[in-house]
């Protein structure tokens, strides 16, 4: 296998919210066929797809809550910018669910939630390219 | 925000177990700092995180279970190279959700889970540049 990720695929509760949702954040609604929405990012692709739909594609069951144990992470070039970002995204309506802070790293960091409490870090890695 | 997502993290039970699946897939480490693995990919990097840290890291509570709700996504150039793509899984100690068949939306594609059941989706799309 290629050392790639093509595709993040989020199962949604409400498509049509979520996809407001990422549209505030930025993001650009690049095609929505057949109930599935793709924002073609800079270096691969979101899709918003109904939760159930999406188990029933793998083959899974639905059931579950609580911790995904996932995170996706939105790098940015300096403190100031995780703060912005996580205005815009608190304007989008996102839950913050860290405010941006020194991290024991030595960045800065701070998360939000998205409709469906999927959690973006947002942060300032000043030792990483990302 | 610009449309980019940098990382995407997993929360793993067993860091040097899911490290070593990861290897195996063909993914080359590249960093491993306090405890937290990196592996960078063509387009994004892939991180491996224990799953309570995660948790800690973003404050919220490590309890859940079931579906995670999202999947990630390894697009390839045939039908055959995701049979081949899912075998490599496979004697990585990945366990087949779905077997490589057609879909429904006219490409192929099936879907292993890693070891903590994170569901990986193989496909050819002729259909989108993946």
């Amino acid at each position: 296998m290629k050392p790639k990720i093509s595709l993040v695929t989020l199962g949604v509760k409400d498509l049509e919210a979520s996809t407001k949702f990422y549209k505030k954040l930025g993001f650009k609604e690049d095609e929505n066929n057949d109930g599935i929405v793709f924002f073609k990012l800079q270096n691969l692709t979101l899709a918003l797809f109904p939760r159930e739909a999406l188990a029933n594609d793998a083959g899974v069951s639905e059931e579950g809550s609580g911790f995904r144990a996932f995170s996706l992470a939105h790098n940015v070039a300096s403190a100031h910018e995780v703060d912005t970002s996580l205005n815009v995204a608190k304007k989008a309506g996102a839950k913050i669910i860290k405010t941006g802070h020194k991290a024991s790293w030595g960045g800065y960091t701070g998360y939000f939630a998205d409709p469906d409490g999927f959690l973006w870090e947002v942060a300032w890695n000043p030792f990483m390219e990302l």
